[in-house]
């Protein structure tokens, strides 16, 4: 008898067959007794009016490794609508003491410290699987997307030698007597493979020193970094944007399913054109319907992006919304200027549902204009000589953007906070699990 | 006009076309002039006896990047059976002077230590590139067989807080004024999401701070990590290593053909069943074939597996060959020892041409035994906390493998040295590019 998967049995209805995985409940109702088993992909139930049948777990913890054998039958009001008759359960590895979260608890009851203390029991709960099986489907579709692309997957170093790309927020470490640093996004990386394989993408760890203390921030994060060449501007890669965020969410659509319904996420509709608005008229825009005056602010606040959700929701029936041409005193000096008008920037913000999601635009590709741009920002070029080799033996125009896979992840499920989002996460007072 | 790749020039024989790229070289030969156009994908000659066609670019530098329309003709003789006349050139970025490593040599001639420093130029000849897309592939097939299998991926953290899986060789970091480190490898991680997934994958780096200056050693690698649960014992793992290898191979056999021709490689069969043989009769048989006695040493050195490489060839026609039961002393503290003799392992090498490219094996999943085993290995339970956790609430018996892939490509490839499969690669001296 081949064992088979939970999510496999409504295709074995009338057959006996055997599942293993964990306890993850029993309950009793008169003289019928149900067992739940749960395995790596869904739970099923057994049923029974035999205490027998219950002898092999009768001392035992949930979370107990057990193998159940029994006949598949098809019970529409039954979770799942198939249960199991007749169960045979077998013991594969017993467990004695109830696990620190109530994982058989429909919905999670527990305090975010006890969450991510015992997160290495607590995202066995479905819900807490759930999210993460979304994680691994967003990344298969965004890869999915960008290879019919003709994109190429590159794996850049995370060690570096300088602390570059800004200068603050980054880990140092001892290497070989000296120093080295952990990269904060691949940013040099990414572009310079753009003079090798024209259109790259990578899926990596990124890590950031950032003090914050927020439910917006962790300081170690997984970027889906795509850039490209032979770009027009920037809105070369906003359409790039587009085409990847449909393919994350036609990819979920298609094969998440269960988890999406689990957790009551509301896929968004991706717009054939997603609507943008300028830096400039969106501050406008926030004077005259807010009467809040934030016109000159070089950025936009939390509430900014809030109010311009709403209105892209309101005039364009949208939950995502570009904002393009940031100023260039806030972005950093690889920024590609406004040709129109220099001090604004090729660059865009994607807000979703009225918090920012990726940000991208078009890079400089000239050695020159790389040059005065490092003088500009009284940087030195010796940290940047072999970023720069790149741009001094001919690169094309590109652009590119970054998508926080758990911040995507908290916002298309609407989660209270980003660690909910992430595996296990790393803030400043937390390294394990 | 559409902008075509160079690989698409094929379907479009008779139309006018437009490609993008960088102007890799040109050749006179009597009156007629050869320009060679590579993007990111090949190269394609255009054709031309008219000196004013070539006058956008006579004073301008190889790696200049360009754009260049001509009409595609089917010309056997010429590299990829087509070439573009009439081309007209239009100057995109221009270059002013010579790349620091002769990219239009057919072979690039440059020593190790020139390659490694110009990477971010050098990764650019079609040989180089070519490496870095069978690695893009490798990793896609990778994916896509374990997919396939019901394995879910992660992305697990990087930063830990103790040094606990080895204890040396690992990178400390200064963290919000404590210590981190780097995480060696995703061992802990990957099994603790057996207990969530039951079947998991991971791609990602890895950090080894190992002090070894050889060819066959960097700093930072990029890891191909399996785990999964319900197993027999390591022979259930061994059969999962075959099929992931089978459908890497299948997959670069399928979508990269020019690279692998370019390279001159030689995919390998991976028999229907790997041949294995105990580490006890692997000594046996050096000592009986090549009269060098190691029976008894606790390991295989390189030039044992050489041999063994040897005669899996003779004895089985097997570019592989799986080494089981390592004895115990040799193997980390969390490797299930071989239930009929316990000073043997339930763990694997595999061994592809005679050079070790996996590790893999069944982990304990009893609590108890990791108390045990922790105590024997004079080892502290403490840092071991979180990660003990998931045995202490139900494991399963599960294992797992991890190939290394710039090892897989240099052992494909027949490359000298390891830093050349590797993007950017990080020593004792080297830190960029």
């Amino acid at each position: 008898m081949n064992t088979i998967r939970t999510v496999e049995a409504s295709s074995h209805i009338g057959q006996q067959v055997r599942l293993t995985g964990w306890l993850h409940n029993v309950r009793r109702l008169g003289g019928v007794s149900f067992v739940v088993l749960r395995d790596g992909w869904g739970t099923i139930q057994a049923v029974t009016e035999s205490e027998a049948d219950l002898a092999p777990i009768a001392e035992l913890s949930l979370e107990s490794v057990i193998a159940l054998t029994g006949t598949v039958v098809a019970t529409p009001q039954a979770p799942g609508s198939v249960e199991l008759h007749q169960p045979q359960i077998e013991v594969i590895t017993p467990v004695m003491e109830p696990a620190p979260v109530p994982l058989q608890q429909k919905r999670l009851k527990a305090g975010l410290p006890t969450l991510l203390d015992h997160a290495v029991v607590a995202n066995r709960h479905p819900e807490r699987r759930a999210v993460f099986r979304l994680a691994s489907g967003a990344m298969a579709g965004f890869r999915k997307t960008l290879r019919a692309n003709h994109f190429t997957e590159i794996q850049s170093p995370k060690l570096v030698a300088s602390a570059t790309e800004s200068g603050a927020n980054v880990f140092k470490l001892e290497y070989f007597g000296g120093d080295a640093f952990l990269a904060q996004s691949p940013q040099f990386y990414k572009q310079i493979m753009v003079g090798v394989f024209a259109r790259v993408f990578e899926v990596g760890p990124v890590f950031r020193a950032e003090p914050h203390d927020t439910t917006r921030h962790v300081n170690e994060y997984v970027s889906l970094d795509v850039e490209f060449g032979f770009i027009e501007n920037h809105f070369t890669v906003m359409a790039m944007v587009r085409m990847v965020l449909a393919g994350i969410f036609q990819t979920l659509a298609e094969g998440y399913a269960e988890e999406l319904e689990l957790l009551k996420a509301n896929l968004p509709e991706v717009p054939a054109e997603i609507p943008h608005i300028h830096f400039a008229e969106a501050q406008e825009l926030i004077w005259q319907r807010h009467g809040v005056d934030v016109r000159g602010e070089p950025d936009l606040s939390p509430q900014d992006e809030r109010w311009l959700g709403e209105w892209a929701q309101q005039a364009h029936g949208s939950d995502f919304l570009f904002v393009v041409g940031y100023p260039m005193g806030k972005r950093p000096f690889y920024t590609h200027p406004d040709p129109q008008n220099p001090a604004y920037s090729n660059s865009f913000d994607l807000l979703f549902r009225g918090t920012e999601l990726i940000t991208g635009g078009q890079r400089l590709h000239v050695y020159a204009d790389y040059l005065a741009a490092l003088e500009k920002a009284n940087l030195p070029t010796e940290p940047f000589e072999t970023y720069l080799e790149a741009f001094r033996y001919g690169m094309p125009p590109h652009g590119g953007f970054a998508i926080g896979l758990e911040r995507l992840l908290m916002q298309l499920l609407g989660l209270p906070n980003l660690r909910l989002a992430t595996l296990f996460p790393r803030d400043q007072k937390r390294l394990t699990p």
